[in-house]
């Protein structure tokens, strides 16, 4: 049993992974130890610290001294999902520049795939047809953003620099420049009524579970596109292909799916109209987050508060 | 034969939408008459100034009073192709912001399409096969731009706030921020050695006639992607397709050709890796057009100099 380090941090499901992680973390953060689940196992009281993704319920339960989960992604519903994650732990979420950069890549390409109609493009080429296509100005464009935090604000500044026509959507009322900011449940219908293209980059919470269903979509404007880069149990699937075969949503991107890997047979990879990628809108970037974690260990230790902490009771 | 205003603006070669730009004069610019063709055939010597895209050689010469020629386009090849045109005439082409922002929407959101290697996700999903799928950081890949003039630079500065590292090529030396600038033929080779992703966004000179040809494309790196929104004259089309098929072009974007509308028989629609936009990367803005043509008319009445002359030696 060595204890080499008093900073012995735990992958927690993402065992698949801890092979070149745990390079970058000896690369970048020398000062911690990456434990194997075999030196875990052998020692759980040793483990301070804790790197998770979707850890198997009661995994983390079991190590006594475990001071901080740190999430490896934005989301931690795949963390928060494990109930018995003793609730004075705190649990921080993945911020990270290049990953948020990687989003609003995202959300940029998607809205010009939905705002240049590309199907029509590609379809026409297919038949060697030089198509007589136009599009409207940006200007007469509107993207909605539903949840105006680290991504949606990031996001909605790279669509002002486009000059989109641009409204977002939070739990808290936001001022953003260039942005209609509408806030809340009672304000959602208001928000969607005037959204060309509806992107979806909130949280999954028990309030955003589902939210995207036939009833949002009929406040929507008829053919209005769909992005979602949230979490897949954002979307009402059968409401949706209901509403995409019937055109109330024109066309739509999804890179986060109830079910994923997303199975051979879901009818979403046959849909005309509906562009699916597999939840690789952005990826985070192993050194950054590997020097953003050990800076806030170091800080943590030296009596500084963590930051990008999680509400538990928001649930994000 | 009927004078009623001293402005007289006669279309040439675009007759097929003078309808609704006349409209657009008629509101943003009353002080200028639109003529017909047949109002100019009776009386040519009325005509003071000419709005043109590619005027019917010989056009405009008969026109003894015409002062100012302005382009519908930032591209004016399609009026110096009328080797008749008087050479003290003043020709301006359209430099407009709404045509700069599309050209720059357009030459991102293609960039993205090779960036993230579109065409694999869309094999993926034709088969219902979630891809293990990763892409470089922006920061990773080198775009290159040809041309950094109004629209090469302005697509620089869009690039450069995604992170992508920039390298650029014009005639005279630029100082860009965040780009490596290259200048003249001398330093083609090293400007392409680099270049993952090249952007063409050139003028059509005696000198760029065909510079997109085998040679050029040997110095890039093996599979790097091509994107032609300059003109289709620039590119030579069998050696495109050669690279291409070899590999040498991993795969590419074209709005231009040399033949325009493309040939519904031109082996350019069905390549793999190959997407075809039909020449509307962007479009000129009617309203601000005319307004930008407007301004220019009231201020060289007023003795001030022409804004965005062509260099009718150099062509562009
Ligand atoms: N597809 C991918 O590859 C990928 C990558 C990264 C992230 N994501 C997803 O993107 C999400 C957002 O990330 P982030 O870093 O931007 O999170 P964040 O900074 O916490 O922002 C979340 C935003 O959603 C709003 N929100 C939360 N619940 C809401 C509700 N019930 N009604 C209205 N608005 C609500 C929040 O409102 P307040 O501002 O009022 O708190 C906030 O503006 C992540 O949770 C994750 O699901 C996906
Ligand atoms: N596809 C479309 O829908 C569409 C729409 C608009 C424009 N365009 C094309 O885009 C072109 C560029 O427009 P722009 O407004 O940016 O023109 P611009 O302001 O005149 O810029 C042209 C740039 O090309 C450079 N250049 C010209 N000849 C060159 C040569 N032989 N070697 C190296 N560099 C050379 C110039 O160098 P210097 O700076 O040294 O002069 C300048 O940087 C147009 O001419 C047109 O062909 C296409």
């Amino acid at each position: 049993m060595t204890t080499t380090s008093s900073r012995r941090l735990y992958f927690a499901g993402i065992h698949d992974r801890t092979p070149s992680w745990r390079s970058v973390f000896a690369e970048k953060a020398p000062e911690i130890t990456v434990v194997s689940p075999e030196e875990a196992a052998a020692d759980p009281a040793s483990i301070r610290y804790c790197l998770a993704w979707r850890p198997r319920p009661g995994e983390l339960a079991a190590l006594p001294n475990l001071q901080v989960v740190f999430g490896l992604g934005a989301g931690v519903d795949g963390i928060l999902a494990d109930t018995t994650i003793p609730a004075h732990l705190p649990i921080v979420r993945m911020v990270e520049k290049g990953l948020t950069k990687g989003m609003v890549e995202y959300v940029l390409w998607q809205v010009l795939y939905h705002h240049r109609r590309v199907w029509e493009l590609e379809e026409a080429q297919a038949h060697g047809i030089w198509l007589d296509h136009s599009y409207p100005a940006p200007w007469d464009r509107t993207v909605g953003i539903m949840g105006l935090g680290e991504i949606g604000a990031a996001a909605a500044e790279q669509l002002a620099a486009f000059k989109f026509k641009l409204r977002g959507w939070s739990r808290s009322r936001k001022s953003l420049s260039n942005v209609a900011c509408f806030a809340g449940a009672g304000e959602l219908p208001a928000f969607l009524k005037g959204c060309d293209i509806l992107v979806c980059l909130l949280p999954l919470t028990a309030e955003t579970r589902g939210l995207l269903n036939a009833d949002l979509f009929a406040h929507l404007p008829r053919g209005a596109a769909l992005i979602n880069a949230g979490r897949g149990a954002q979307l009402n699937e059968a409401d949706f292909l209901a509403a995409l075969q019937d055109g109330q949503i024109g066309s739509a991107t999804l890179d986060v799916f109830q079910t994923e890997p997303l199975p051979k047979d879901h009818p979403f990879w046959q849909q005309k109209r509906l562009f699916v990628t597999p939840h690789n809108a952005s990826m985070t970037e192993a050194d950054a987050a590997v020097l953003a974690i050990r800076q806030q260990i170091l800080d943590f230790e030296a009596g500084q508060p963590l930051r990008h902490l999680v509400d538990r009771q928001a649930g994000y």
